[in-house]
């Protein structure tokens, strides 16, 4: 076959070279955004009376046609198509003849590309968005369901202080604010369109880029032609953001792993989402959960790639940038598949109010103590001391600091009333902590209400 | 010596682990925003009633006297201080005595440090912000003096197209502009206040946490304790944003190290930016930007690191999360010292125009050549291949596409005219790429206008 | 479909978490390392007594017959074939009936998929390993035919000293040389069977697990069944090692981007190992050689997102460790894809003479003047000093060293006799490199004769 | 000051590009590698005929002179010690006089700095390497002391298989034993002496290169002077092991944290071992398990950081190479502060037997249920199913496996006889793990043996 671009060439392509250099595998998926690239740069060009009325309309009738093979699956791709440009325009010529060599006029293949991964980039954007924010509902509403569920919160895997169940899942809620926030932040920084730039310089016919832009739904035309073809940061910026939500699915995931085993018990995962073993008849994985979790590596990897591919690439267009692809595109498929799965396993999540009661243990009441003796006068740092020593006392006599006697506490200091034994109660512990952002119902009621605020918009 | 936590421990520390785990080391450069962060805690539990009047002020001038040792350069780190907070906290005991030890009521070190982190934070961002500015600057006003000078464009590494030094240096402009949006916007999403979250379930006294933000200048109190005291997004954040900041580096080096060639030979680097080797009289050496371009790999490095720490973490703080500060004062350091470096290299440039305009060769004609049949009504597919024939053609007979004679034009197609030659004119060339974002003189002179405007905001 | 572990399960499967955690889609590529384990297995086991001669026949038949609708492309896969070994076990107990349920006693899949990840990495290990010396031949070849050319060598890609071309291109023997030895050690390494380790604990069956690895070709059996089933380092090494190799050839590819611009013209690509443009018909870009550059930040992706994945993750086998796979086979399909396309393009590069000699300036003579006075008694740092005021001199009359008159010379020390213009003689230069790994031809030579020694190993 | 390097320029320095240049704040560490290859340096000048035996004596007697300054911590540095080889030459023309200057004859900054990292590194990886076999023997020697210990296996942290404690310790060993070997592969290949490879070429003088390889107590000399001045092979193979080192420490890390959890209680770590909470008085944080898996983060980001700069890199030193120290001086000085901190928290290491044995659940055994069918002729994976079946039927009736009445397993399978209830023996199960790598005893103490084989070597 013969290469659009192999006029001034003498040799045949070596086979081998042409598969590795190739792209069509894996950037078909851009056919529509090609296709709708495409259009509109019919369309200008007929703007700019390059084209006449009549090629116009048989240009774009043409695209439409290629467009419905796609659509119906039954486009064939052939050996000479590299990529999904090409592929496009090659058929658009057995369809239409040799007016189709009239498309390419003032573009090249270096701001087509970039304006197809940015058309079909925010198509994904708004399907990941949705998927997060169906992810925020989830949290929500179990969280509004769960409200006086109490559990202990963990430092360091260590026993804390008692917080809300609720609490807890807002914590997710506000890490997936903070995604959605930058993902609208990248998103509308990706609104650029860089078509009209052609290979570096622009492109020499009278082109009404913002005409151009306006018509493929971008904020605006891209302001310098040789920063247009090379730019990827809208690419780095956006695995960099997904690197960040699958970093925070993978602390749910941490938790949650912890929280199914048999020794902290405090919740379980449906049968539907869970997996068993080949070997051991018993048991159930929190499979989905450790993928998920796993994937952040993945995601990880996919951002590494991409900025390691464009350090040191002089100006303009090399073929490294080739390789933004398969990682952009990894990116994209793994968070929605995963952000579902994880909805479907939180809204699933099977909870075990016995064993999260049965978790709190006197001593997360240990700073509650300190607190009593703050409200008495002793400055805190020697309040901090009192209760260590009585801690240190109850593990001696082994007890429970609920179970130490007056006797006890009053050796350590006179502070200790007998209206310490007060503070022993988890409620009460967490209604104290009513602050913004505090554990306390009215607290996270506030949070929840906020959400439901964003959620609305 | 005794530690601010060590009520309930009955053995002592080990040296090694105490060596380990202590991160005085690096964290006392923070010592500022801890002074700062404490002074309007203490104004805080002053306003909840937990400190007296004379309390507070006591509190107050001692943290200020702890200051002005910082500043004098006169405080000296004790045996037992693991951190920052617990060195000043131990200072101010010693100075006001057993009242310091109410400083720490209702706060943790886990709101604290991180607090601390964001205040700090926020100076070195206005920092960068500037040198970023001072760099976009320097582009513009060096553009705007060389609009008159052109050169070849690159794609590949290959002559592609003619193109003017100022666009070149624009096309830098806008990707600074662009880390200047983003970096706005992370630092936006930053100004949220954690203090009050305490441990993780939030202050269990009544702390006007609005106020408080207020006062250390931020936009908002966090809304989740538990989030509050374990999120590290915008550390993570600025760090994604550091490594592209130092990939748009890594590229100007990419190009000034090619152009300071002597085979390239468009530019210079004043002596006082470059390095001599210590074997080598002759040689003159790009150093900065070599460093500038190998520290982008340190930059993506330091990415990398935080990404991978947090991954997996549960709720909430968990030690690991110490690990983020010494990545945090890398990446800020590098680009500190990176930023006016570049500014100065790039300023103090020594242009050749004379190299640049022996390397205009006729070949970066070629395109024009096409759209020159393009404009007598051929389709450009079609212009393409006759003009690759063309030069196949003139590769042949050995002369230039300007030399080769009119009938072997017109053998290969009736419509190339005598006119034909008109195209051999890179001034011409450059000119017709007048549209937005083109390399034509008022299209860079806009770009250029456009930059003043951002950079007067 | 029913599951091979759902015994204990009452909901069915959710199909969106199917999709999510079943590995078939791209761990298919196992099914003959499946196979062949499977078959070693059902020796093994009948070795035990756990099978019957009848049932191991039965069952060896089987998997035969499963491996050769593999092997015709005629395998279907069927909805609850969440993995090759499930899918392969299906299969078996369609063809054979009850009894295939009887291979997989003693066994887990936590054993089957890292014996079976082994057996197909060391085959792919021999196709890498010969693309290497075929790639390691050919640079030793063209070497030997090249040993009369020289070219600038580079320092900071300024021209340093002058070399031979078959020197330059020896150094990539050497680093090629590194990473087979680096392959040889991980392969060496990995041959290691953990098979018989079963879920975790070991197999409770009297298997002979020697003579079981002995008959997959492994050198040992594992030590530790709970460091066996999760252990990933093997990939882990093999990932690094990809890494550094992708990291040789972009140094190639940089250099070679390089030559084959206009400016340093010291080579070209065949042009059937190079691409046109879409817009540009004059243009021949290095397309394979920047591709393979930018796949070096992939297969850094690829290595980094495995190390994050393991970060981390408590023993013994979690589901993160399914992203394992998919990590490994990118890498290995890219490597296999550039090093075939690498060794064509080196084969194929057609050298310039007159360019490299034409670059053959006086200036890379400097320390050759230097190292003159030097053999004259004058210490080296004043040489170069000297031959630095020498250098400048030249520039202020605008000549070059050689034209410098012998008084200019003289002024500057009495050191400088009338044979300094001997110096400038590049094949002196290079000839006087003679110690071993110099540039000098019988050093180069010796490099060839050993790399000989080290290609027929 | 005047530079070593200075005689073609004409301007000064600019003083932040100075500063930026320069590494001597973090090569100075390298002072006694630097002087020691100075020496050697010095002799092979001697035998080369290029000193007197009276310059010879001087040089050495000078360097040791300056070697003592750095002993005695009284070496100044001078504003214009840009490096540590500038540095040492300052300071010996300062002792010595001019013929300081003969020194440098010969060889280049670029051979001078990649000889002293490795004289440098082959030290710290002795140290290393002993911290690491430390590691081993506590392993080791903790494993042969608690052989009688079992606690439940874990697969995706939940209960799997009861194996014994030092099973579970030695896999630890193994994955260090694997570090070790790769840590001898890496050094032997790293055994390698540029020195006399000067800047790029080779050294034109007489050097004996073997004899100075020797001297300096290196296998051989480099082969070819282009790669030895720009290989850093040897650092990016050291990260990689550094950083598969730290993944191994970050799942000790993930397995001890979750055992020191109050939920799982297999284990306590030592107080001195431990840390406390600023504000909860009752927290016993596993603070340097954590750190050490953070740091998994940081070492991983090394590796990151040093391949991303050598990706691209022409050929041959180029300054982004001077990145390379920093992140080899902070894996290295990572991991010796970290491993004697694990190895002295698994030797201080709590167990809580009493705990470990209150986890050994009936659903621990449910495979060994499945095998005692199998035994009795049952296919595996119908014996699978029909334990899953009992498990169903336990929890509906709510017992556990062990109380289920024989009726109730009857009434599944006429196989399961009224021996079934000895399988629920953890011991017996354990014991049936006796093939090589098995938690039986005897296997395990196999382990041992062959672990005290490896260490006596």
């Amino acid at each position: 076959m013969s290469k659009l671009w192999g006029g001034r060439f003498e040799d045949k392509s070596d086979p081998a070279v042409e598969r590795f250099t190739a792209s069509i595998s894996f950037d078909q998926r851009l056919w529509q955004a090609d296709i709708r690239g495409s259009i509109a740069w019919a369309e200008a060009l007929a703007g700019a009376g390059l084209l006449s009325e009549a090629e116009r309309v048989q240009i774009i009738a043409g695209l439409q046609a290629v467009a419905d093979e796609w659509e119906a699956g039954i486009f064939v791709l052939q050996p000479g198509d590299e990529d999904i440009h090409t592929a496009n325009e090659r058929r658009l010529a057995e369809k239409i003849g040799e007016v189709a060599g009239k498309l390419h006029t003032g573009r090249s293949r270096n701001d087509q590309v970039v304006t197809d991964v940015r058309l079909w980039l925010r198509e994904e954007i708004a399907v990941l968005r949705a998927a997060l924010v169906m992810l925020q509902r989830v949290a929500t509403e179990r969280a509004a369901w769960s409200i006086d569920l109490i559990l202990p919160g963990y430092t360091h895997i260590q026993r804390a202080q008692p917080v809300r169940f609720a609490h807890w899942l807002m914590a997710y809620f506000w890490m997936w604010q903070r995604d959605r926030e930058r993902l609208d932040d990248l998103s509308r920084r990706m609104e650029v369109c860089p078509l009209g730039s052609s290979a570096l310089a622009g492109t020499p016919f009278a082109i009404d880029r913002q005409a151009l832009a306006a018509a493929l739904g971008f904020r605006a035309a891209s302001e310098n032609s040789m920063d247009a073809v090379s730019d990827r940061d809208f690419i780095a910026e956006f695995l960099a953001w997904a690197a960040l939500l699958s970093i925070h699915l993978s602390r749910l995931a941490g938790d949650l792993t912890l929280w199914t085993t048999a020794e902290f018990g405090f919740a379980g995962l449906a049968d539907a989402h869970a997996t068993g073993s080949s070997i051991m008849p018993q048991k159930k994985n929190p499979d989905p959960l450790e993928l998920a979790r796993g994937k952040a590596g993945r995601l990880i990897g996919d951002l590494t790639a991409l900025l390691t591919t464009l350090k040191g690439l002089p100006l303009t267009y090399n073929s490294d940038l080739q390789e933004d692809k398969e990682r952009l595109f990894d990116a994209v498929d793994t968070l929605e598949a995963t952000l579902p799965v994880i909805g479907a396993v939180l809204a699933g999540l099977r909870l075990h109010p016995e064993r999260m009661a049965a978790a709190l243990s006197d001593d997360l009441l240990a700073t509650d103590l300190a607190d009593y003796l703050v409200r008495r006068g002793i400055p805190f740092r020697q309040s901090h001391r009192l209760v260590g020593q009585a801690i240190r006392r109850a593990e001696a006599i082994q007890v429970s600091l609920r179970a130490l006697p007056p006797a006890e506490y009053q050796a350590l200091s006179p502070a200790f009333g007998p209206d310490l034994y007060e503070v022993f109660d988890f409620e009460r512990s967490v209604e104290q902590r009513a602050t913004i952002g505090g554990t306390a119902r009215d607290a996270v009621l506030e949070q929840i209400r906020r959400a439901g605020g964003l959620l609305e918009e």
